[in-house]
């Protein structure tokens, strides 16, 4: 090695420090989030999509504070398919500074949507004193011509237009303090195919009578945000998702959506619990808890067996069957695992039953869990 | 007991249950966020309030995509003390949309942040091509005069309004894609008194020439994070906190705020960067650490001594001193403490010289921490 | 420029790849834990050094599952000052395979303790059936002697080693599974010095009438962990500390350690909670929370007024006077702000009283926090 | 209502609080660590079981600081399936004070294993100066048979038992300081079947030489954690999971995970590297990541296409084809999917080529990996 050998050494160790310290810029990559969006594990389910949809949010085209692309940056990384922006056609506080129409928030996020293949649901809140309180409607063509003095008028605009009706946050303490009551107009909301379903969480409320309702008459179960502000500012997401709906769909579009909407397909999730119809629920378990084998026996000559749930989903399962020697009480946690006991059987397999509290069909109604260990 | 104790017992539980499952409405506090303000923890420097403050940011009454009161509230919980609305006079993209003058974000979250005891700084962004490139004024009393045809005229008009001036983004890429210069029109401003600062830290660049402009030109140092989006979706909050400045100031107060920048008493704050006159960068590592006793001597017969670091801040650190016992290289993270080595000495004091490589007193310049262990 | 330089250009480059790429070997710090202290940040209490303490824990020389070094890393890592291994003297189930005596782990973790500036309390766990049940001693000088038959000796010489004596979980459920009863036993102990502690925490247990006899019988309050396999495996250190013993202490040295625990100047830590002697938790409260002055007044008239709490500690403060306007509720949570409302005063001073419901004096008795606004 | 209806409501509240507040003991469950196992979630691979493993580990019983149950339950925890406890034969340092044999430790961490769904194998770390260093054996019968004078003899006990032997860190400074070099013994011992495998990682360090002799002499490939002291006091398990093998065997047993050992079919897993056969990374790239239909057209009329990793895993990918349109670096972070863009095709189908940066194939090369959106 000669003299020049080392200069090269030297030159290179000198252009790597100036490559290092350019003096005019230097971006500082780590200093900004992490630009990629979040996945919500589901289980998968033969024959469906499930599309994670918070279907009632705002923005400055009404009460809310945010821009409407924001709410579609929201929703892609907080790891949703679907968003609707649900501005009020009767209260807009911000009037006299934000101008546009009706229609003018969905124009504007309608872009970033698609840029982010966020299915983006066409929407409107009709805002009236109770009855019938506030109804959202999806799907709508144009929501101006839902500005109407009857409410009644609206309802039957919007459902000409083809949308789909639900009576947003029927317990709000606003408008019903003391109970929540289905009151007679609803009943005739119902009849006209003017009313297709009911939140029965929204913003940090839930309203269990409407979960009754729900199940008696057929409506679709929502657990929506209702958010104003930004998202990641109001709800506590270290340890709990956004509100949402799981919407067993045909495929990911707003077609199979609406299809799914209309035909009660709908999980509401909300902290951990998932309320719907019951065999919507049971798909849910099913697909999402996988059952291990025996793999040993304990002292009390039980087996041993692994539950494992490797999806973003819940369940909190309490032994129907006291002192068979099973697990009293089980916690699935997301994507966690765990080792229950349960008897023995001579016959090679053993069938628990076990109440999933955190699993919502009814009013503090819970569905039963079969568990068969073989 | 009788009878009727166990009847007490049992609507006593029966009570229980019923009074845990209202029909109508439960709330869940556990799904919200925890509405408390994150206190960013600085050291105490006699003579001195450390007024934390972003004094660039955006809402939707220019190119940003929040409501104003956002801001404030961004501020609040990030446990910011200080902020401006800098709007651009020029640039007003939502404008067919969003109405109002020069002067309404700062109107709309003027209450909020009198609610939230958040210094709210009366603020805009001139907004030109370069030279002189984007020019913020804070502590503007009327906005709406800044609209002018000449650039000149909009600075002397803030300056008439008493306003201090610094220089945005000053190597933006694109306004100065391949060098960060300063133009003769810099001069002039300065030598006008209307230059007081500049940013050598904006969103997530770092001009590192700018630093040299700050210390030998005499300017206020910034670092902000000229947010047009959700900070929390923006910035990487789990590792690091939001760009801000670190002012001195003789009290909580905007005028003291005013005072202090105008007297570069500021520290800009960027990532675990501190950059800023080597005084203050002096007083912030002296405050802030803690310097035990030695507590045992090593086999190699150097003392060991633990350096505590009860604050927000970072400091890294390089023995100047090759192969002297002490500590090569030294991290103080946040909230932390380290056990180092150093020489032991007969008259019971060691003097330590370290490089903090994380402070900037110019470009590529770090200032000398000198620490005595005792 | 010629060929040369960009040759040198060229392999400057290749050796920089080069470096970067060492065949042999290459370091990975990222995947390790960074080895900083957690600093737990605390009050500063004139006249007193805050020691935080666990003084209950076992390695593989009785029945733990570590080996005595790593009950220091783990001590030091988490932000204690103090730490005691207290092995059993009676129950030794490795005795076939782990060796050495009553001392050996106190000796095996002494050099490691002095390299991290731990302090190591000599003790031991006197392990007998109900009563008196188990006793720790601490500040031991040769455990070896513990080893009696009759506990009362084991005791005796103890105490004429100079050691401090507490009654580990009175209300262990395999000790009494339905009670917690004082046996006369206890008062024994107590009239003759062998009794000067006991434990209202441990584990995951709290035992409330244990408070009341530390109160009424002024015996130090403890709340250890009594961990036997690893720290972090066992306890939720994402949302709390593990358990500890905040000692009010002349200086930092096991002397006025000692000193400290024999006064009575400790106040237990657990979850959230502090547990000891009113006037340590007036002084807790008082130098941890700063109070504003009100900011600015409601539309009720009410002072608005910031509660600051740059501690690690929390406080849960319920408001004495209903209906005067004051907060009702306060969460002070470690290193948070939050705003209070209190009714303004004419004559500039407003007096607040609240329960500090997380504060425990005695069983199920909370110190009254007077708050004054000026 | 008459008065005795008050009387149970008011009893009925003291019995209440009565109940909440045992005075006994109360227990505080959010204290501890939640006890569920977290599930590593992986592609599945038709045909295989992807057994996670760490077969490199140590406690009290050479030079290792926990007892061996410990090691089951971090494995547990950690979500592993398998482990190897590898105790040195040569190196006891705690000898005069742990007594048992080289069998000791795999006999008290069996039950514990079996209970807890873990795979033991049952191993030692044969321990000597280099050539030809430390060499593991994994799947020995009796341990103590391995306590020989010459290593060789100790290397064919371990074969005649059936075991599987690879060698470790073979980069380690204290052995080789300079380099990393391959020795005519290591030659021979793969002449003689006494050489299987090797590590690529261990502890905290790599050695990129040692890849390439994995993939020229068909060695397995390594990642182990080597750990000593407590895993979680070791590695940053915040951003990475602790190293580890993904081995493919054809069931979850010792049979097949040793069967799929001996048929080279592992693949190394560190900080977010994969390293091992090429075919093996493709399997995981091609069954973590889904690619999803482009969704619409960009501006510059490239498809818009999402992939999406639901798995554990993490890939970087770098565009081998420059300027084509599609996106130049791609990182698919776990859980988490991210939209790229890409050159539309006429015919309906665009074949993407990238190079996957982190997977490993070999000293400083990497696998090819092709997308193909349609």
């Amino acid at each position: 090695m000669n003299k020049n050998f080392f200069t090269t050494i030297f030159f290179s160790f000198l252009l790597t420090a100036i490559l290092a310290q350019n003096p005019n810029r230097i971006k500082e990559p780590d200093i900004m989030k992490n630009p990629v969006r979040r996945e919500i594990i589901m289980p998968t389910i033969p024959g469906y999509e499930i599309i994670k949809g918070d279907f009632h949010t705002h923005t400055v085209f009404s009460d809310g504070l945010v821009w409407p692309t924001i709410r579609v940056e929201e929703a892609y990384y907080d790891g949703l398919d679907a968003i609707a922006l649900t501005e009020h056609i009767e209260y807009l506080p911000f009037r006299e500074l934000v101008k546009g129409d009706h229609n003018t928030a969905y124009t504007i996020a309608r872009p970033r949507a698609d840029q982010m293949n966020i299915l983006l649901v066409q929407a409107a809140e009709i805002t009236r004193a109770m009855p019938p309180g506030h109804i959202v409607a999806l799907f709508v063509e144009d929501a101006n011509k839902l500005e109407t003095d009857e409410y009644m008028d609206a309802l039957v605009e919007a459902r000409r237009q083809g949308a789909f009706l639900f009576w947003a946050h029927p317990g709000w303490v606003a408008q019903q303090p003391d109970t929540t009551l289905w009151w007679d107009v609803h009943t005739q909301l119902l009849e006209q195919d003017l009313l297709h379903g009911v939140e029965v969480f929204n913003w940090d409320d839930w309203y269990p009578v409407s979960m009754q309702w729900a199940k008696e008459k057929n409506l679709t179960w929502f657990a929506n945000s209702d958010v104003h502000p930004v998202v990641s500012h109001s709800f506590n997401t270290r340890d709990f998702m956004r509100p949402m709906n799981l919407v067993f769909a045909q495929d990911r579009s707003l077609e199979a959506l609406k299809e799914a909407l209309f035909e009660q397909r709908s999980v509401a999730f909300f902290l951990d619990n998932l309320a719907g119809p019951e065999h919507l629920l049971l798909e849910l378990f099913n697909h999402s808890v996988e059952i291990g084998r025996p793999f040993t026996t304990d002292r009390n000559g039980n087996w041993r067996v692994q539950l494992r749930n490797p999806t973003d989903l819940t369940f909190r399962l309490q032994n129907l069957e006291s002192g068979n020697g099973a697990t009293r009480s089980i916690v699935l946690h997301p994507r966690s695992s765990v080792i229950i006991t349960c008897p023995a059987s001579e016959n090679g397999q053993t069938t628990l039953q076990y109440k999933a509290t955190n699993l919502h069909t009814g009013m503090f109604e819970h569905p039963t869990i079969t568990i068969i260990v073989e």
